[in-house]
C-alpha cells in the first residue's frame, strides 16, 4: 500500500448546536461523512458541509442514521423493516440530491453510530440497510467494519465494500472496537495515534487493549471529529515523511 | 377544456398520528402532493404514499414545507435565505429519489401551507423557492395560486407554472382564499363544491364570498383531503355525466 | 365490590395531529391518564384536557413515557438510570403544575405504552420509575398492571398501587395482555367488552385466550380512547342495570 | 449599591449537543436562567444544572422559550394565545417541579431569545406571558430587560422585576441592545466588558454605540455562557478589588 484514505464523520451540527470542528480536519482528509438530518446534521450544515468537501477535494459518503436527535443516534431504535428501509432511502436520497445539486458524485455509504455496530453483526438488519441503498443507487459503494460478518455480506449483495478502520479508538481482540464507556476506548495521546496509523498502514496489523497484534487490513481510516488531538494528529501524518499519502480509495 | 386535473395533499400522516384519508380519495384524482417530512409525512408514510399513487396512476409532486411539524406548516417560520433554500431542496431531494427507486417520476413542486401562501405574495422568498427547485431539478413543473404574482414570476423564473384553483374553499374578490379562520372559509355542503367544480371547469370563472363572478382560469382542483365530504364530491364528479373528465394536467 | 373505576388515555393530540376522541369518552369514566409531551400531548393539548376532567370530575394522573413523539412510546428506548429519572421528573412536574394552575390535583401516575410494558417486569427500570415520581411528589399513587411483579415492588417501595385491567383487548394465561400484533388482541365486538367487564368487576375473574378462566382483581378497567366502540361500550356500562358503577377509585 | 447579581443563560444543552461551558462560569455567578426543553435543555441537562447551582449556592432562574430548538429559540415563533400561555405554563412547572424535588426553590423567571425580545416591547404578549407564570406561581419574580415597557407592564401586573443590564453585549441610545447581526454587538475585549461592569454597578450609566452615556440602572448584569471571555471577565470581577460585590438581588 503506499496511500490510504482517511475518512471523518462531519457536518453533524443541528441549527445552533455546533458537533464538531470540521474546519479543522477538511485540509487532512480524503472522504467524509455526512449526517443527513436523523442523527444531528439540518439541510444548512449538509449544504455547507457538502461545499466545503468540494472545495477540499475530498470524496462524499452519506451517513445515514436511526431517527435519534435526541441520543446523537448512539442508541439502538427498534423500527420495523420498512420503517428501517424507508428512513435509509429518505436520507441518501436527500444528500445524494444536494451533492448533485452542486455538481458533486455522492460515492458510498457508512451508516453511522447505533446503526453501524448493529449491521455489523446482525445479517439481518444488514440486509434491509443494503436493500435500501440499492433502491436509491446500486453504483454506491458501502463503508464498514473491516473483517466483521458484515463485509462479506455486502459483497456478496453485489457492492463494492470499503473496509473500515479506526484511527484514534482502541481495538479488542477479535477485531471490535472497545465501546466507548470502557476506559482507554478512545486513544489519549497523538502518539498513540500515529503509532496506530503506521502499524495499520504499512503493516496492516494493530495492537489490542491486551496487548495483542491482530491483522487489520483496511481501505480507509476514521478519524473523530470531536476528537481534540485530531487536527494535530492529521497535520503529521499529512507533513511527516514517516507516514504514506493520504487518498481517497478507489473503487 | 374537455378535461381538468383534480389534486389532493397526501401523506401527511406522521407516525401513529393519521392525517387526512389517503385512501378513500386515491381513485378519483389525477394528481397529488406528497409530504416530505417537515410538516408531516415520515418516510414509510412517503414510501408508502408514493406506492400508492403509482399503482393508482396519480401524478407525483413533492410538498415541501416550513420545518414545522408541530404548526402542521401552516405557520410561517422565519429563515434565512440559505436555511430556506437548503431545507426546500433536501424535502424535494429526498421524495424525488424515492420516487424514482420505486419506478416513478416526480413531476412537480407545489409549497405547503404558510410556505405557499408567503410565496404566492411575496417574490423575495419565492425567488429562493424556486432556485431551490431549480438546483435540485430544473425540468421540475411549479404548482401555485392561480392568477397570483407568483405565476408570473414563475414563468420568467422559466418554470412551467401549474395554476391551481380550489374545490372546497371559498373565494374572495381579489381571487385569494378567504382565510380558514374566517367562517365559511372552507365549502359545507358536497352540491356548493360540485358547483364550483362546474362552474371552474366549464366556464372558467367563480362565484366570490360578495356574490361576484370573478374569472378563474386553472389547471388543476385542489380538494383537501381530511375535507369529510372529499370522497363524496370525487365520486360524484367522476361517475355522473355532468361534469368533465378528471385527468392529469400535460406539460 | 359495588363500583369500579373506569380509565382512558387522553390527551395524546400533538398539534394538528389529532390523537383519540377524547370528548365521547369523558362523560362515562372515572379517570384519565393525560399524556405529558413525549409520546403525544402538547402543552395546549395537555391544558385542554385538564380542563376537560375537571369540568366532569375525572380524577386526573399522569402519563409518562419514553421520549419518543415518532413510535408513540410504543418503543422500547434504551435510556441511562439518570436519563430516564430526569425524563420521568420533568413529564409529571410539568403536568402536576398545570394541573395545580387550574385548580386541580394529580392524583397518580400511570406509564406509557412500552414504558408501561417494561417496568411490570424489569424491576431495575420499575425502581428508576418510581424513585423518580417519590422525589416528585411521594403522595401520588401508581397506575400498574394487576397481578405483574410491578404491583409488588411498588408496594415496597411505598406507593399506593392501583391494579389496573383491561376492559377491551384480550388476556393470555399468565394474566398479561395478548401482544397488539397479534389478531384477536383487541376485542371486537361491544359484547366482548361489556362480558369482560361485567367478569372482572363482579367475579374478579377473566376470560383467555386459550379459553380459561384466571383470577384478574383491579382497581380500574382502562377502555382505549382510539377504539371506535368505547363510546357505545361505555355508555351502555352507565345506562344499564346490568352492570356495577363506575367510581374513581379511592386511595 | 455595594453588591450586584450576575446571571447567565445555563443548562442550554441537548443530548450530545454541549452548547456553552457552565462548569466554567457557576464558581462566579449568583443567579441562572435554566432552560426548559424548549430551546435546549432537555430533562437530564436540566436536572444537572439544578444540582450545579444548588451545589454553588446559585440561584435559578426559569428560562421559557418559543418551542423552537432548531432555532435556539431565537426566532419569532407565531403561537395563539392559548398555545404561548399552555407552552409557557408547562415549562415553568416542568423545572419548577424538578428544582423542588432537589430541595431548591425557584425564585423567577426570565424569558429567552426571542420571547424576550418580543415581550419587552409588544405588551399583547407580555400579558400572556405574565398570566402564565402567575397561573403556575404568583411569588416568582420576573427578570426583564431593565428601561422597558415590560418593566412598568410587568409591576402593574402585580409582580415584583428584576431589571436586567448586559455586560458583553453593546447598548444603543435608546437603551436597547444593538441587534446580535450588527458588528459589535458582543463586546470583544475583556476590558471593554469590565469597564461596562464598573460603569453599570458604579454609576448606574452606560456607555453606548454612538459615545454617548446613557442612565442604566439594573438589579442584575448578563454574561454569556457562550462568550469565550466570560470565565475571564467573571474571574476578574470576583477577585479584584476594583469592583463590588457579586451577589444575588434581593426580593
Amino acid at each position: 500500500m503506499d496511500s490510504i484514505d482517511i475518512n471523518c464523520d462531519l457536518g453533524e451540527s443541528f441549527g445552533q448546536f455546533i458537533m464538531g470542528n470540521d474546519d479543522s480536519v477538511f485540509p487532512y482528509i480524503s472522504s467524509c461523512n455526512i449526517a443527513c438530518g436523523f442523527h444531528g446534521g439540518d439541510p444548512l450544515h449538509m449544504e455547507n458541509t457538502i461545499k466545503k468537501a468540494l472545495n477540499h477535494d475530498v470524496q462524499i459518503g452519506a451517513h445515514p442514521s436511526y431517527p435519534d436527535l435526541a441520543g446523537f443516534g448512539r442508541r439502538k431504535i427498534i423500527l420495523s423493516t420498512d420503517e428501517l428501509k424507508a428512513a435509509v432511502k429518505y436520507q441518501i436520497a436527500a444528500l445524494q440530491g444536494m451533492v448533485k445539486s452542486l455538481g458533486g458524485e455522492l460515492k458510498y455509504v457508512k451508516a453511522h453510530g447505533a446503526l453501524y455496530n448493529t449491521i455489523a453483526h446482525d445479517m439481518t438488519e444488514a440486509e434491509v440497510f443494503l436493500t435500501a441503498v440499492n433502491e436509491i443507487n446500486p453504483n454506491l459503494a458501502i463503508m464498514g467494519l473491516a473483517g466483521s460478518p458484515f463485509e462479506e455480506f455486502t459483497r456478496k449483495f453485489g457492492f463494492n465494500f470499503i473496509k473500515e478502520g479506526f484511527l484514534d479508538r482502541k481495538y479488542q481482540d477479535d477485531g471490535s472496537l472497545m465501546p466507548r464507556k470502557e476506559e482507554g476506548a478512545v486513544l489519549q495521546s497523538v502518539q498513540e495515534s500515529l503509532n496506530q496509523f503506521k502499524m495499520i498502514s504499512e503493516n496492516e496489523k494493530v495492537g489490542t487493549a491486551s496487548g495483542k497484534l491482530i491483522p487489520m487490513k483496511v481501505d480507509s481510516l476514521c478519524i473523530h471529529g470531536d476528537n481534540p488531538l485530531a487536527e494535530e494528529i492529521l497535520r503529521k501524518i499529512k507533513h511527516s515523511n514517516d507516514f504514506i499519502n493520504v487518498k481517497s480509495f478507489q473503487l
